[in-house]
């Protein structure tokens, strides 16, 4: 099967501003993501939340794409209705129906250059170990599901990613991971074009994927209130490894709380600061070897 | 004059959450923050723009306390009604007539632990050059008001000054940054408590002030939407000097746009989340040394 149709997608929160501001400098310039053997288009997620400078208007757009909210026609908030939206647009049997599908977002964590995949589908393996191979900065993530409805925009085609860059704040551009957001989404059309043309494209046959097995949450008062934050030995330390017993957190009264794993961990989304309405201090994972098969 | 009541302010914009999270510990712990020869107050100054995770509800809090706006009974702003309430708690005449007023900020700009000096008066000097001689990493600010009516919150009281720290995200806590803050207001604390006293204090008689001259806006289109990003080579260079004809901002096609003075500067909010509404890339200073009068 080839690639017919790519989407390009930035603004699903209206504050992450590197995919949005591609996602503007494309509309004018297209002939920078076009190539020869599909078509890309791109989309503007949340325009409501990019004009008020909020992650979201109602609730959050990355977690409206389960089956069973797209197919619920009582859900009146603003994002659920733009999520069904984008799915009769772009998903399956949609007007433009895509085959593969790059949501652009950034995090106050400091997660470099990350790919977030949709699913181990070989193709989105090979994407991956495409990615790493031009750039060994490039880390993977995966995220088991923790239903068969994936709640990500990334769901709606067979193949896709999320990309993810940081540390950046909300609201703010930063030149160096704009470009290098950039760079990365022409790699992965590069990688499309390639593909559909049966061109071998050099590639490491092995992978790391970065696995979450949990998350952890800031220690928090009867009322909800966060009463500790990230230790500043842990601070943008993601994907560095975390022992049993290190500090994860300081108590406003200054006391250390380690980390009560039995494992080496992996954080991710260290102090992502949109996560702290989710009850999530940081993500925690594993790392997982993934051999890819010759194709 | 001594100093009878000092008000510690944080939570005046309620995505800055370094001031909002210490002024809750001390509201447990009032002792640290309590010392003999005067009164210590706390105030969470925007507590509804800190229960939506913003800025501000209406307008800019930090806007509103000119004796027009402080007078005028037709500004029905949730803002300029709070300034109103603040102003008659803690300013002239107030209730709790504060001497000393210490607002708590951060920026997503890389100042560091900066002071914003309400006034040039000699204590605020004194205070700002004991800071520096106990930390030579402070820096003092000093924006030349445009008008005699100032429309910040430092300017309640006759002696005071804006705790402005960063990089920092909004709606994060950074722990060093936390821990810097919670030093920098014991030792405003210390250095009352010896004026108070009449005692000496070991105290530099010379003192570097980064005086702003004028701001910088990015460049924009006729829609006013933002046409270029700070310069990774500017990212992150809050204080460092800048010289004519060195790159500012990358604009979206990768063309680079230099700093177009004609001497010297020391650029300072650069890149700061906030002010991409205001028309503000970064704020242009230059450096005064100031000689402080032996008391």
């Amino acid at each position: 099967m080839s690639i017919k149709r790519v989407v390009i997608v930035g603004g699903t929160h209206g504050n992450e501003l590197t995919g949005i501001f591609l996602i503007k400098k494309w509309k004018l310039t297209p002939e920078l993501i076009q190539r020869v053997s599909f078509e890309t288009h791109t989309l503007l997620a949340n325009p409501k939340a990019y004009e008020i400078g909020r992650r979201y208007v109602d609730t959050d757009l990355n977690r409206c794409f389960q089956f069973s909210c797209l197919n619920n026609p009582h859900l009146s908030s603003y994002e659920a209705q733009r999520a069904k939206v984008i799915y009769l647009t772009f998903g399956a049997k949609g007007s433009l129906e895509a085959n593969l599908v790059v949501d652009l977002h950034s995090t106050t964590a400091n997660m470099g250059l990350t790919i977030i995949l949709a699913s181990k589908h070989p193709f989105n393996l090979r994407l991956a170990a495409y990615l790493t191979s031009i750039n060994p900065n490039v880390k993977i993530l995966y995220s088991t599901p923790s239903s068969s409805e994936s709640p990500y925009l990334h769901s709606i085609c067979e193949f896709g990613c999320t990309i993810e860059v940081g540390a950046v704040a909300q609201g703010v551009l930063n030149a160096t991971l704009f470009q290098q957001t950039e760079a990365l989404v022409y790699s992965i059309l590069d990688f499309v074009e390639a593909y559909n043309q049966g061109k071998q494209l050099v590639i490491k046959n092995t992978l790391t994927i970065y696995q979450t097995t949990h998350q952890i949450d800031y220690p928090r008062n009867e009322d909800g209130e966060v009463q500790a934050i990230i230790h500043h030995r842990l601070q943008f330390r993601d994907y560095e490894p975390l022992y049993p017993e290190e500090p994860i957190f300081l108590s406003f009264a200054g006391e250390e709380i380690v980390y009560q794993g039995d494992c080496v961990a992996y954080p991710v989304f260290i102090n992502e600061a949109a996560y702290y309405e989710k009850g999530v201090a940081m993500w925690i994972t594993k790392q997982v070897p993934e051999i890819l098969s010759i194709k």
